[in-house]
């Protein structure tokens, strides 16, 4: 049997009333418990007042039976989430060892010295579930109080969201005895626009309704995200499973991988298996390939590194692509992006390079428009293609479309 | 004479509750109003349930002299800010013309038939000022009602931001009475960590109330942000000015800029206002170094490239590490760093060289934990200096952190 329990979330921070940030931790925090069935009542958004905290905790205290607290838990005199609660609870509060332990070594290992106001960030109510934070100093804490639930967030989203995962969707299935399991997966795409991906697949967005299936664009390609309800995690995963195969035998072609894979991990995953290992040689990109690469646990495998040969005098000297190409087609080309990859395969002994040379902008590069962009892709073996593209959109954009397509056509030709 | 007005926004809709979106509206108007000095109290969400938006109103009422309302205004029965209001305040309620005909004219236009609860969006408030919806169908409406001034927009962000700019801003400048100038500036520090900077500061935050002084840590080093309020724009800048001169008479050392200014950004004007180039040799920041410089328009003038050697064959063919030095120190070792800073500067011909090499994770390398890194600049007239850091976090918060730490002493070395 499952329980409705009367939720809501309180967010402290005088920079969300100055308009400085959005409540994206509201947003976030709603989104999460609405997958397990948890209404959530109402918002609040209070400044770093303790009067006025004070207030909005006593009311949430009289009309909910889940009360969410994101920020105000930090070291400074503004954070007063904790002060507001002790006066309304009136419960003790005490030092937390391993959390003051924490941020101790924290300061032990910088070599800083560790001002005073640090300590307020360890101190806890007594009896409280505290919430380790594996991203940041400050704990969060769950706190029973006269039937209440209070459970207590930092601001910061990445740590919120760690603690939101680890212990608080777990403490709330338990309180709310919820039965229904929510299962979601998101595949992922590439190559394929989400407009053609809705006409591929309409007639089964249209006839579904779990999973639900729902098709976002995304900076890094297209998704699908299936959402399946069920009464046990196997009947969950059998109905996305059959949906799965179903998209799949439609437009396979373009899938690259599941949840969180990013295509930097999935063209790791290629490498690591046909044990290859690859180098780039970037000018506009200035490394974003590479470091993207090496962002993935396990990089040493697959990845030797580079050449970021931004300067046409790198680009010859370094790297070795010879003066004529440069003189006669120029460093936005078809040669130099060929030479390039060809180049920086043979320099750092690599199975396989990728060249990435064009205009980022805003200014034309040799009559060139910013976005025109060359990518090539050489073998040991002597095998070699080159792609043209052109990009729209500002500098940045530019370049990291660009890296994306690189990771395209790496995935392509691997897979 | 300005009065201060207490005032609160209220959004209704079950798709904020569900965390379908964020409450970006409150945000942008929470932005806009404090432009104006008007201080916003508090935030709300309430979904589309008559009995909870009718007891937020109630509350709002009790509290605030100014109360704007986003959302519930549409043609549905979801729709009901209208209807909790009349029960509150018992005000009677009419259709308006002009926005009736306004209705009418768009579905003859359209050629469908207008479905009868479209009739809903044009009642207002006897009294009511009914503020022009130039986007969409339901007009806004400001209503006074027992000296409270209720304010109702539409969701829609379009048609909520044309009403405020055309009627909420001018007649809550009226209502004020407010002549009054906000003028904001960050100061932007990096290398002294929040607590610090608050401890060092700690008097002048605790005497000032104009300009008011927040500290705030982000990713990227820590931020002071000031915001004054005067009769006239000079005034406001000369209390910025003077504020900021103290600030940093105590901690302009950790100083590197204003308002939107990145340590990048510094670091590239630095480079250029001294005529310097500068290229990097990248081991676990895989180039994101120079990605980040590269990032920069016009980042030609000062950046060169790099070699990322991420592999240690790398290190010695390509960047000419010594064997000896690789064998007897390591590549995780201040011998390591200094002589690929060295190298790299020689190589490429570059004013000023800076090296990264370390131990991104999870796995020790050498003996060395995760997380302890060297970075060593060279300059070609042979100066050198090398840092040795133990960073925290996960292997890409490292790799952050360890370029974070190369800007910051890039930066301390050209200021």
């Amino acid at each position: 049997m499952s329980k409705q329990l009367k939720t809501e979330i309180i967010a402290v921070g005088t920079e969300l009333l100055l308009g400085q940030i959005a409540n994206t931790n509201a947003q976030w925090l709603s989104e999460q418990l609405s997958l397990y069935g948890i209404n959530v009542y109402s918002h609040a958004v209070v400044g770093d007042n303790l009067m006025r905290v004070e207030e909005i905790f006593s009311q949430a205290h009289q009309r909910s039976d889940v009360i969410i607290v994101t920020g105000g838990l930090g070291p400074t005199e503004d954070d007063m989430t904790r002060e507001a609660f002790q006066r309304i609870s009136e419960l003790d509060m005490e030092e937390h060892t391993p959390s003051m332990k924490k941020i101790e070594k924290f300061y032990e290992k910088q070599g800083t010295e560790m001002t005073p106001n640090n300590r307020r960030q360890a101190r806890v109510f007594q009896g409280a579930q505290v919430l380790q934070n594996n991203a940041g100093m400050a704990p969060g804490m769950i706190v029973s109080h006269q039937n209440k639930s209070w459970i207590f967030l930092p601001g910061v989203p990445r740590e919120m969201k760690q603690m939101t995962k680890d212990h608080v969707i777990p403490y709330l299935k338990k309180l709310t005895g919820e039965e229904m399991i929510i299962k979601s997966m998101v595949l992922r795409f590439i190559g394929i626009g989400e407009s053609r991906l809705e006409h591929e697949l309409s007639d089964i967005i249209q006839a579904q309704t779990n999973p639900t299936i729902a098709p976002l664009a995304q900076n890094n390609g297209v998704i699908i995200r299936l959402t399946a309800k069920e009464r046990s995690k196997e009947k969950a995963n059998l109905l996305l499973q059959r949906i799965k195969e179903q998209i799949l035998s439609r437009v396979g072609t373009y899938f690259y991988g599941i949840d969180e894979e990013s295509i930097e991990s999935k063209v790791f995953s290629l490498l690591k298996a046909q044990k290859k290992r690859i180098a780039a040689a970037e000018s506009l990109t200035g490394g974003m390939f590479t470091e993207k690469l090496i962002s993935i646990e396990g990089a040493s495998q697959v990845c030797l590194g580079g050449i970021v040969c931004y300067d046409t005098n790198v680009k010859k000297n370094l790297l070795g692509v010879s003066s004529e190409t440069i003189k006669s087609k120029g460093t936005v080309s078809e040669e130099c992006a060929v030479e390039m990859a060809q180049n920086i395969c043979k320099k750092l002994d690599a199975h396989i390079g990728i060249s990435f040379t064009g205009v980022a902008g805003p200014e034309p590069v040799e009559g060139h428009d910013a976005g025109t962009v060359y990518i090539a892709i050489c073998t040991e073996d002597g095998d070699q293609r080159v792609e043209k593209m052109s990009f729209q959109g500002g500098r940045n954009t530019i370049r990291k479309r660009a890296t994306l397509k690189g990771f395209e056509l790496i995935f392509e030709f691997l897979k």
